[in-house]
């Protein structure tokens, strides 16, 4: 091997070494509380992951202690409590966070969307990150993007939907602005915590629920109590999680911090994706083999959801400028996005299916 | 904001940086060429993410140089010139070194393979990485996975391609295991450098000519000379980059420094396929509103091309023991990953595309 290089460097590079190590002295420990269980084993993975190599990246100085949901601070609150500066960081969704401002879905997934990559970007390249700034400064938070879970399940039913009509007083478990969306379609949308789910569909008290994939579906059971597992989760095209610090937290960290905590986010975001896509294909192989029946939203269904999703975007941009601006561009960036796949990415998919689907 | 953790962790954040502290001021300084010129400037940019991150996260000790195709390494060597110990890593693709183990093409894609997030799940969590770092070690490396264009473009063409019977005697630029698929259909493949493409197809010389994707050949101004692009580029529905770093340089690089290299290199993973995903969307809109013509290969040619490959793969496969166990791993993991997509990915795309294509 050729070490002519490194030697002439040497004298250049202790240098350069020298002003980034005063400051990787400094110990800095963080409280990071996430909004998932440890059931959940890939999303508590994420946040082990970042933890580990950020105090690896800096030699151990920068430490931060993770905690389930609830731990220190319930599943739904994390962002409140980033914002506040009640813990310096959080591992989160925002748009759990609809309800404090709407424009907070963008940053996870809307329905109708992105996939995960069309997502990642949208943030990083499509200008997503320049329009969402403001809506997380408002909150006190810097984010930064860390996993996805891909395309989610259209949720388990005891009985199929054929139809329309069908969803008319249909109870269904679902969160957030889909649970909007539905209403409009005569659906009863009920948000329950991940361990009420089971039970709640076991004794009919809903006809159906959603959860996320295959994966974290067959954990908490749902196979068991309804026979129909549907797609897409259109409300879900992906799901992005981000690390939310507390925005004085964050100018305060050391720079060379700042980056150990960036480059670990890129890490977990690259991990989690490819954990969900191995995990799902074997935890569906099982379920299919123990007799749960696969099922399509029909196309009139869809579309009925399609337009349904349409209106509430136009509703809620007539009320919040925020929103319709936000929208406006992720809506753009988008249909542009999509359009390409098309023609380079979903046309060799579409092929395979054609020539292996048997 | 809550500082007590961080005043209670002073000391052991302390006592654990020690160590790590003594290796970070170690310099070293790698020289690192890739196979590309700087105007694939997304590739280009691959290399300077990962030599700045690199140097930020060791406080500037560890520095990685960077060189473009043929300034100290020509573009088709880079392996070579790592596994020898000439310099002590390189960016590159692995498929360009089918000549020497036709196995390496499953480090980069193969003909009707994975799309990119695929890949990488293979490599991460689908026994990709285990499977393949015997046919690395045998080149005296150890890689990296960092960077993807996503699905490429299936070429540009003087005439249109309407059937198999077309593909007979046309001449057409493209780079390796594909031009073996191709030759079976009649097809005369020509490997031409980047430079040689655009007059090669002008004079004449070829007939159809394949590069990257919109961004990539609109710089080589692919579309001044030929009408008709086609897609999908079935030889390559993704390209995974890699650093390739010499085994003894890994093996005495210290830990640290090993860590910030896997982690600029995660970041620029994820960075180059968003950035792609920018600027493809431009470039296709730009070419066609200047007169390029899309066209989508005929499903019997797209049907005889996946043929001519799957007997490809068989017949590889019966000369070298060690390609038909990677094909069979990779191709088992392809078909139930592709299976999977094909529920909550690809059905969520073409409702979109039903509705919205309009």
């Amino acid at each position: 091997m050729n070490r002519r290089g490194l030697v002439a460097a040497g004298a250049a590079g202790a240098a350069l070494a020298a002003p980034r190590l005063a400051a990787a002295q400094q110990p800095v420990m963080w409280r990071c509380p996430g909004s998932f269980p440890k059931s959940t084993d890939v999303l508590w993975g994420v946040q082990e992951i970042i933890a580990r190599r950020v105090a690896e990246l800096t030699g151990g100085a920068f430490q931060i202690r993770i905690f389930a949901a609830g731990e220190i601070v319930p599943a739904l609150q994390v962002l409140d409590a980033v914002g506040a500066g009640t813990v310096e960081c959080g591992y989160t969704a925002a748009y759990y966070y609809i309800g404090k401002d709407p424009s907070l879905g963008f940053g996870t997934v809307m329905p109708f969307g992105m996939n995960a990559r069309q997502h990642l970007a949208w943030i990083h390249q499509g200008g997503g990150r320049e329009l969402m700034e403001e809506v997380y400064r408002d909150q006190g938070v810097v984010t930064i993007p860390c996993s996805n879970t891909g395309a989610q399940m259209g949720g388990w039913l005891r009985k199929e939907v054929r139809s329309v009509e069908d969803l008319k007083g249909l109870k269904f478990r679902i969160a957030g602005l889909a649970g909007t969306v539905l209403t409009k379609l005569g659906v009863i949308a009920q948000q329950l915590g991940a361990a009420d789910i089971y039970p709640a569909l076991e004794r009919g008290v809903v006809d159906g629920a959603e959860w996320v994939g295959p994966h974290d579906d067959e954990k908490l059971g749902l196979n068991r109590v309804a026979p129909y597992y549907y797609y897409p989760g259109w409300w879900e095209p992906c799901s992005q999680g981000e690390i939310m610090v507390n925005t004085r937290a964050w100018e305060a960290l050391p720079k060379a911090y700042q980056q150990a905590l960036e480059v670990a986010c890129a890490e977990s975001q690259v991990w989690s994706t490819s954990r969900y896509d191995m995990l799902n294909v074997a935890a569906l192989r099982r379920m299919v083999g123990a007799g749960t029946q696969l099922r399509g939203y029909p196309r009139d269904v869809l579309q009925a959801c399609y337009k349904a999703t349409q209106d509430t975007y136009a509703e809620m941009g007539e009320r919040n400028p925020r929103f319709r601006r936000v929208h406006a561009g992720w809506d753009r960036f988008r249909r542009d996005t999509q359009a390409w796949f098309r023609v380079a990415e979903d046309s060799s998919a579409n092929f395979l299916a054609l020539v292996e689907r048997g």
